[in-house]
Formats: structure tokens, sequence, C-alpha cells
């Protein structure tokens, strides 16, 4: 993957085999098309009148026409160029001007169909080979439908190329720089330790303790001063799910800095999910969402919206960092690279999406 | 030509034997210098003194500046980088900081004069060998200077390879689906019957009859459904001349759904001509005409503006349909393409083009 | 230099062992970071504490980040992605999250820093070898810190390569007709005469007397008419530094049409320098300065406007005229270009610059 290697090159490759987040949820209404191009590859996505999800190529087989410009008429789609119309399958089920339908259909009048699942509250579209479409490989994340949490959720589209912002998610080190101003509290010289990255199977584990981190202005706590910790998964292609909470001081190391002992309780405890979806190898979306428990949210009707305004001013700074480096990196210096302890999370998740393409190759 | 057989390709080839529409006359006014790509070679018009068109190369043949930003010296073009003056046959007649004029300007000193020509109300221009521009080949069709007619006229420009629109305009089968809201009056599914499509030797011929056509808003008309003639040529480089009548309900049959019997008369007739020509690979011009009869004119006047408005409604729903259609071809899936009966035009005026092409290479 | 070759493709090279002009001196301000790409390197420069320049590559030698996004410390700049600290010479002192500073930092970690200088109001930055960065070699010209001119200053970027602006600014053919309206004073037809036009080491001196030129309206003068003396060089990469008189008549004969005799006192003299700075292939900065003599300026308080108002629609005229010759160029046509008298100094111009991009590789 050569962005990483500092040659300009857009790698051409994705992993087909693999669920990818196309949309919340509530962004897949009951009446309308939804289309995105997901790794170069137009997508339709609708609901059927039992509410659930049809997904297949936003392509017609006939002239290429992206379907999500025809009508629906019950559960089929019909393309509104020449009136074919298909089913939830993708398959033609009638071209009206040679009054065909059915199985007087040629067999290959037909778009392909995407597995589709809803799941913690994202459409999830999987690319590859229909038969390997397990929905148990779907990232076992929480999202917004969560009960125990109470999530704000959006997107933000970003002209960059998806390896850049996969990057920025499995490092914790920018933090303390391209967030000082907001998860980092205006500290960039505090609290902030080297996690722990360990390899998963479809991605990697990232757990790190801070230990004296303060209380944000939207928690009410009972200290001041906490040990922070933070773990999530980073699963392919580019799905985040972390916890975090705030454990009295000394939990660090009564956990030996690793994973949070069961016995131990949070004071404050926060659930984010987030997804890097390529739409073509220049765009991308990135979806998110953040949010404390809804126990802490009962208690406190504030501490939801102090969250979502740091988010959001967080998230623009990545937004605006990546697409700055993207336009250097389209320059073509042909500058060299070289390689900090901060990239271990990037480096190990580029190798798993890397063993993902070429196994399928 | 690839861009139909969905390689997403555009065809790096034009047919430069055929006269191609370049402005509707009075686009190129008296004091102007009309400039328009065409196949890719910027191409200057202006009207002489004594009314007659002039045609050139853009491009000065010194360093390239269009001419166009030049200025007009009685019926010379002066290019304003350096003032070298052309005469109407893009030979340099003057190179004044040289004190150079007349024949002692190098031979070489000329930019390719293009044979031009005004008929049925379009300039037409000639991109190939000036030898053959026989002016017998341009498409015999009737403009709004036609005295039979009462015709509006327009253009709209295309982001979008010129090929799709010809592939649009050679097939009838759109109509009931892409303009269902517009010329098909509401009905899908309703009086479409599949046309005829001969091959001509610099294009083709379509003609259909539709049965129980209704009558329009806009139509003073005996009856209420009409038996609907439309025939028209699609010749290169894509130039249509279409006549549509309205007849008495029988009439298909007793023509046996061909060339409408010289012993009928339609109750109301129009006439539409229309062209594609391609700018630049990824841009397109299109003009169109549209109207009834003079007489039919002179005996209802809000005819016109009727039959304007539909058209215009339904001229932006091809360029809607054809720019999204052009978008999913720049993604370049390398999905493949499936036939139906409609892409008979298409598929026929593709292959005159091609061999235009080929025999011109 | 394909360009003027006709050949529509970009040169690929650029000399780098050349001052190019990155700014005018008060764009660089005390607080900012002042970001511009040249010959497709991003560069970095900004102020010291003391007020001196330096510059880097504006790309972190981590993860290609913009260093103009980053914040300052001192004299230092700090990447606002992970941190990475770098001091005046491009060497990276501090990676945070890595706990290295000072000698520990490997010596891979490091950008290249370029040598700038500030020299006749502007900065120049040496793109090539840095042992190779002589300040002698820096055009000799006036800028608007001269105590001898009155300058007015300014930039225009260009959506155009280079090399035409620079044909434009080494020939004068152009005046006649391009600035008919400006400099010209209205006149195509006047007293234009062919410059001499020499060889130097860093690139040419152009030398022009026009005689019966007329007093500007801006300007007090004991005649109406005079011999128009202008003479300038234009340096690697694109350097122009030029000196005007008006002479009382006959001066250009006394002189032989050469270089003006040092006896001989122009009525009214100006000096412009003007730089030529490619950022991209595609894009251009052109920076330009104007003025008369202190003295004339001390007398008359309105000439510096007049000339600027003049002086910005002949830049503004050149800036229409080369991006529409760009538009053509790029249209790549493969028309062939012929030559004028004109062309020697654009022709000699891009004979050095090959020579220099010749020696250097």
């Amino acid at each position: 993957m050569d962005i990483l290697k500092g040659k300009g090159e857009k790698s051409p490759l994705y992993v087909k085999n693999a669920w990818y987040v196309a949309a919340w949820c509530n962004e897949v209404d009951e009446a309308g098309l939804y289309s995105i191009s997901i790794a170069n590859s137009p997508v339709l996505i609708y609901r059927k009148e039992d509410g659930q999800l049809a997904a297949m190529a936003d392509q017609c087989c006939h002239r290429h026409m992206p379907l999500s410009r025809g009508i629906r008429e019950g559960d089929d789609i019909r393309c509104m160029y020449h009136g074919l119309k298909f089913n939830t399958k993708g398959r033609c089920i009638e071209v009206p001007t040679m009054k065909l339908s059915g199985d007087d259909v040629p067999a290959q009048f037909v778009v392909p169909a995407y597995p589709v699942a809803e799941r913690h509250d994202w459409v999830w579209v999987w690319m590859g080979d229909p038969e390997k479409a397990d929905e148990a490989l779907i990232p076992p994340t929480s999202g917004p439908d969560h009960p125990d949490w109470f999530m704000h959720k959006g997107h933000l589209d970003y002209a960059a190329n998806y390896l850049l912002i996969n990057d920025n998610l499995t490092d914790l080190g920018h933090i303390a720089y391209t967030h000082k101003n907001s998860f980092a509290g205006g500290r960039s010289d505090a609290y902030f330790n080297q996690p722990r990255v360990q390899k998963l199977d479809r991605g990697i584990r990232i757990t790190r303790w801070n230990t004296n981190a303060p209380r944000r202005a939207y928690q009410k706590g009972k200290a001041d001063f906490y040990d922070q910790y933070m773990t999530y998964d980073f699963l392919v292609p580019g799905v985040l799910m972390m916890y975090q909470g705030m454990f009295e001081a000394g939990s660090a190391e009564a956990c030996d800095f690793g994973q949070v002992r069961e016995d131990l309780e949070p004071d404050t405890a926060s659930f984010t999910s987030q997804a890097v979806t390529p739409m073509t190898d220049a765009t991308s979306r990135y979806f998110f969402s953040w949010g404390p428990r809804m126990v802490e949210h009962q208690e406190n009707d504030q501490i939801v919206e102090g969250m979502w305004k740091l988010a959001n001013q967080a998230f623009m700074e990545d937004k605006i960092t990546i697409e700055a480096q993207q336009e250097i990196v389209n320059l073509q210096t042909g500058a060299p690279m070289v390689s900090i302890t901060d990239d271990r999370g990037p480096v190990m998740f580029r190798k798993v999406l890397d063993s993902f393409v070429a196994e399928e190759a």
C-alpha cells in the first residue's frame, strides 16, 4: 500500500470479502433510493415494503444508467432510461419495450446483488463473493441503537484516500497534537503513554492507559484526575469500536497498564463506533458516533452535547489534517518517509489489509 | 467505439470528412468572433462584411493563441498576441513586427481554413479534407428558416461524450421512461411499438407508428386519439431530422406500419432538427429545434409555446440521464452490457460511424 | 522544452541550481508560516525571532504533513500531526511521543532545508544543491526597497506553465498588440522597432529604442515626443529587471540604437522588477513592481498611481492572453508553430534554460 511508503501512488486494490459501512440506518429511508460508491463500485440500497434492505449495483445491465435515478414499484426498481425492471436480487424481470417479463428475460439481464445487513445502527454491504458473506463477520461494535449507551452520530466526506484516514485512526500519537485543543484539553505535553498494539485475525487491538487525565468540563465526577483507559479494535476494512473509561487513580498500575480488570468500575465511560468507507480512490466517507453510558446521560443531560461538540471539533481537525496531507502526497515529490513508534498501529493494520487483498488475488 | 461496449473508454477517433453543426446562424453575428471546439479542434467562425461566413483553426500558427481573442479588420482577423493578420482563407498576410505582408509572408504562415456553409439555419463546418467538402453532403433537414414550419430553437451543453447522446437519439425506446412525464404524457405502459430501423448510406432511418396516441393539450384536433407517425433520418456525425404527424385512427394499419401514404393528410404535424456536436472527448453541444406546420401556428398561436415547454422539459430529462450515465461509465467498473431490441438504432449508427472512421484511417 | 514546439507537453524538468522568487518580503511576516510550491516542491518559509528567514520542505519527514499547518515554537516548527519538532535547518530535534530529543533523534529525521535570502525586497529560495547556493547568483535587480526608485508591487497567479510567461516577457513584439490599449497607448502601428537580443551567462539582454514615443498622460515632461529606451536582463529561472527612459529626440541615433550613452540624461525614467515562479507544471506565480525615480515621485505624486493603473491593466492583459493560449495548448492538436523575429528572445532564453537543465542532469 504505497501511500504509506511515500510513493504517492494510490492502492488500486480493495478487500472485497468484507462488510463495508454504507450508511447510518436512518439514511436509507422508506421511500428513497440511496446511492454510494464503495471502492469505486456504485451501490444502490433501499428498503423493501417490509422494511428490510436490498442492495445491488447502481448500474443498469443495459447501458449503465444508475438505477438510483429510477423509480420504485413495490419492492422492485425500474430503470428510467429504458424501463428495465429489477427485483431485489438484481434480476431483471421485465424489459417492457421488448414485451419480455419473468423467466423470458435472458439470464444475463442481471446486476450484482450485494449482501446487505443492518447491525449496530449501520447498513453494511458485502462487496465480495456473496457465498462468503457471513454476518458473523460484521464487526461486533455497539451503535447508537444500543440500550447501554446514549450516542449521537454523523458522517464527513473526505477528499482523501481512505488509507490515510485508517492510518489516523490506528494511531493515538496524533491526539496530543492534531487534537491538542479538543481531545487533549490543551496539553500536548501531558499524560499520553504509548499504547499496546496487538494483531487480531481481522485487524488490530489498541489499548492505552493515560494517568493523571483531568476531568472534562462536561463530566460530573468524584475526582479531578483519573487514570484514563482506552481500548479499541480496528477491523477490516476500517471499523473502529472504542471503549473509554475514567478510573480511580492507581487503576492503571493495578491493571499493569493492560486490559481493565473486571472488578474495577469506571467513574464515567463512553463508547464510539467509527467506520471509514472508500468511495473512490480519492474520496472517502467517515461515519462516527460517540456518547456516554445511558445512566450517565440520565443523570446529566448536558454530557452528550458536551461530548458531541468536542467530537465535531476533533473530527474536523482530522479532516483538515488528512486532506492537507493528501495534497502533499499528490505532489509526488518522492521524499522518503521515516517511521515512529506511533506507526505500529497503522503499519500493522496496513499489513492486515495487504494480506486480505493478497489472499483474494 | 468502446463506450457502448462498457469498457469505459472514450473513442479517440472522429469522422473528419463530415459536416458538423457549429452554431445556429444567428449565434454568429455581424461583429463577433465565434469559437467552438469541434472534435478537440478549436474553430473560429465569423461573418465577412458581405455576410458570408469564414472558418479557420482558432489557433494562431505562431504560438497557438486563439484568434477569437483577436480583432476583425475588414474581413481579416488580427491575432492580438503579436499582430499576425489572417485572411478569410487562414493565410497569414501580415507579420507587422517583421514588416512582412502579402506574398512576403512565408507560405507556412497559415492556419487550416475550414469549409463552412449556412443551411437550414445552421452553420456547418467540414472538419476533414477540404477537397472533399461537398455541400450536397449537408443533411437535407428543415430548420427554423423553412417557410412551411414554425420552429423555436436552442442548444444545451453536455458533460458527456457525444456517442452517448447519439445513442439516446437513435433509440425511441427510452421515450416511455426517460420522458414518461413529458413526451409520453405520463404513460409508460402505453402505445409504443418497436420502430423500423433501416441503414442509409450516411446513417440510419427510423420509422414508428404508435396507435391510440392521445391528443396533446396544446393541440386542436378533431379526434381524441390518433395514429401517431414518426420518421427520422439520423446522419453522420449526429444529425437528426424528424417528421411527426397525427393521423386518423386506422392509418397505421393502412400503411402497413411503414412509410406514410402520400394520400393521407395528418391532422397535426411537426418537424424537429437536432444535431450533436462533439466539442471534446468529454463535452458535447446539442442543438435542437421543434415546431408545428406554419398553418397550424397561424390557426393557434399557443401551440408553439406548448410544444416548446414540453421539449425543454424532455431535453433536460435527457441531459440529466446521460450525464448520470457518463458518471457511471467514468467509474470504469468493467461491468458487461446487455443489448435490447431498442439498441438496433444505436448499434447500427455506431457501426456507420465506425465504418467512416475506418475508411478515413 | 516542448511547449514552444507545439507538442502540448509540459516540461518535466526545472533548473534546480537557481534562486527562485518565493515571495515579496512583507508576505513573510513575523508570525506566519508562508507556504508555496516551487517547481512541484512544497516550501515552508518563516521568520526567525531575529527576523532572519528560514526555509525548508513543507512536508514532514514522517507522514508528509505540511509543516505550514504546524506551529512555531521560538525559531522551531512543530508539526501538528504527531508533534515532530524541526529546527531552522530542517533537522528534527524532538519526537515527543517517543520521548526523543536532540541527538537521540535518528539522523534520517530531517527535511531538506533550502538556502533562502532577502534581496531587492524579494525572498529568494535556492532549490538545488545547497553547496552551490552562491548569493552572488541572485539577479542584481532593484526592488521597491531601492532608494532611487519609488515602486508599487504585487503578484498574480496564473493557470499556465511558467514557460509561456517567460516567453511573453522575453518578447517585446507583443506590446503593440496585447497591450495596444495600455502600454502601447492605442497605437499598434506605431513606433516599435526590433530590439537587440544578446546572450548572457545566465540569461539574455534585450535593448530597444523606440523613436517618436509620445509622452504619457501621467508624465510631466518637456517634450511631446521622445526617444524611448528600454533595456532589460532576463535571467534564470525567470527574473526580469528593466530600465526605461524617455530621452530627447535624436538620442536613439546618437547611441546607434544601442546602450544609452552615460552622458545622456533621461527626462523621465522608471524601473521594473518581475519574476516568474513555477508552482506546479500547470500553475505559476508572477511577481512584479514598477515605478519612477524617487525624484520624479517627489515632484509629482500622481505619477506612481498613473503607472500602476497602467501596469495592472497590462499585466491582466497578459494573464488573459497566456491562460487562453494554455487552454489551446492543452487541446494538443499537434498543429505546428512558426517562428517570427520576435521569438529571438523566447528561443534564446529557452535554450539557456535547457542548457542549465542539461548540465544538472
